[in-house]
């Protein structure tokens, strides 16, 4: 079988321009090429997120098209490299947002691979390299019927849990769970969290603030529209922020943890600070598109708290996150869409409609016999 | 004995205006009222710390004329509150920054009394109150004879560290050593530390950062002019900043903790966010006047750094970093004063003057005989 022939089942959604919001175009496309240390999958299950939209349209800077959305991808494997040893033919597993890194740095000697030192190639609009630097393609997502990636970001999906959940978790929910577990929630000191804007990042942020053993968990928006929600995700206390500024005063240092998800420039930081505990910390999830934002200097000595961003999480944090994922049997918001719809999903999604995450689902999916797991 | 006889021996330097800098009276004044819970020190030596400039102007603000600055005391009790447990008269002891807070709230009982909820008492220019919440007059500073003060904020000076040596760390040297110490310098994946501005108290810094345990110290300055007093205060490695951009380059992630004693709204973040490693943390000591400062809040997450302040340290710490400074025969950069000439100090001060800290001294203190010990 030739290179070409075999890579003929890669298909896709493809966008072409910043206007591929509602536009792509199901269209073959060439993958990276092949390493003995990569994997392919058979997509049954992508996730989108909104991170899809902002790069189908260029708005974190000019897109590589022609591109293929898609950084939830959960399938199972039907191609296995000869030097991958952690995973087997036919094997469920999952990709999130990250599919490459030099795995020798510091940081990804240490579980931190999206921190690489040599930077992290995205699931999507990325560019690989082989060992000796030369290009090998660029990185397609899962808007697709397969996908082929280096088989260290393949991460295998616990028995149990459902492709269509895991899916929106593998960046999604990875991208609150790191900042949560890493900093200690439900553990002692820190079982006090709050969680900032509820929408498919913050109701991620509830659960598992829940399943990680916090014992308050305060969920702040801006007004009570989503509390009783926010309670059944887990919430025991509600702030609507748009009843004043009294609110602020009556949860004063009420929290260890802060999690914001409504990340952007033009956050209350200075009010948020009062909410948390000297020597708590805030942390803003997501990429803003303003540059800076404001930070009172002084209030942040005077309030003793510390704040930071986070980013997504490394195979082993999102391995860790599915199998508490899977032994809680967390129940995350999610709508199946048809893969064949993927236009209108993300058309749909761009609107703020999804309740709150869109699964993409290949509905021609075969799953493996069990004989052959 | 009447009050006012009884409260005679107060008199010390007193500012009226916002001109007070060089312009200060050796004066009366009324401590605040006695309670069974203070008491009353015999100053042997006061630090010269730059908030005292600040105050004496109303740089941070109008301050509460008339003024007797000095927040880093060392003496002798000569009065013992009829309730103190912890001290004996006689005992040597010393006065950091704060010198009240309600002892009774969640960060009090946790020793972090700085960050009381109901506020600090700084040690001038602060207003008592007694349990009932009546007013029992103003905060009065070390620029003095005698002071007054809840005996709580009175910390025991341990054998064999010279009273000169104790008193610029009472504020001074707590200012970098809570930060330090409660963000793991010297522990396990803390032992690589930046320290930005080699003044006061980035010499205090570099010093302690050593005592500590850290292997790996770095002093940023703007030249190279400090470099070689840096590298005997303890520093391992130096970057001077106006040698261009590939310096940050060349110390890319090579810090676990960066403290900045040269915080203002324009330091250049950016930059400083590039020298530590992710999960690593940039403590910026000290009050800017600016209010904000322009935060990269993509750049949070790309590093994966946590930003915060830092705020003197309680009784607790201050204790301990005394007997770490004892232990380790701490040698910091001291030039004494005559209290006499109190007012050419702080004029010398403002001009920059000091390497690194004036001590003022009073010269006709006297210790209390051994035998009363």
């Amino acid at each position: 079988m030739s290179a070409a022939s075999q890579d003929s089942h890669f298909v896709g959604w493809i966008g072409h321009d910043n206007k591929a919001i509602g536009n792509m175009k199901w269209e073959p496309y060439t993958p990276k090429q092949w390493e003995e240390t990569d994997v392919e999958i058979a997509i049954e299950a992508c996730g989108i997120c909104a991170s899809d939209l902002h790069t189908l349209r260029s708005g974190w800077g000019p897109a590589n098209y022609p591109l293929c959305v898609g950084h939830e991808i959960v399938g199972h494997v039907v191609r296995l490299g000869n030097e991958v040893k952690h995973l087997r033919l036919n094997q469920r597993v999952g990709v999130g947002a990250q599919s490459g890194s030099c795995l020798e740095c510091e940081e990804c000697s240490q579980g931190l691979e999206p921190w690489c030192r040599r930077g992290l190639v995205g699931t999507y609009n990325g560019k690989f390299k082989d060992k000796q630097g030369n290009p090998i393609g660029a990185s397609y997502g899962g808007y697709a019927k397969f996908s082929r990636v280096p088989a260290h970001f393949a991460v295998p999906i616990p028995d149990g849990l459902d492709s269509a959940v895991a899916a929106p978790l593998m960046c999604g929910g990875v991208t609150v769970y790191n900042p949560l577990r890493t900093n200690g929630c439900g553990q002692e000191g820190f079982k006090r969290v709050g969680v900032v804007g509820i929408g498919g990042l913050g109701h991620f942020a509830l659960l598992f603030a829940k399943a990680l053993g916090a014992e308050k968990i305060t969920a702040i928006s801006q007004t009570r529209s989503k509390e009783e929600l926010a309670r059944k995700l887990g919430a025991t206390d509600f702030i609507a922020t748009s009843e004043g500024p009294d609110v602020f005063a009556q949860h004063r240092r009420s929290l260890d943890l802060l999690i914001t998800c409504n990340n952007n420039g033009d956050m209350p930081l200075d009010k948020y600070l009062t909410l948390v505990r000297p020597l708590g910390k805030i942390v803003a999830v997501g990429i803003p598109e303003e540059k800076m934002m404001p930070t009172p200097l002084a209030q942040l000595a005077f309030s003793g708290v510390f704040l930071g961003g986070s980013l997504i999480g490394g195979p082993g944090v999102i391995q860790e996150m599915l199998e508490l994922a899977a032994k809680q049997n967390l129940e995350p918001m999610i709508e199946k869409r048809n893969m064949k719809d993927a236009n209108q999903a993300v058309v749909d999604m761009e609107a703020g409609k999804p309740r709150f995450r869109y699964v993409l689902i290949n509905e021609d999916y075969k799953a493996p016999d069990r004989a052959a797991l």
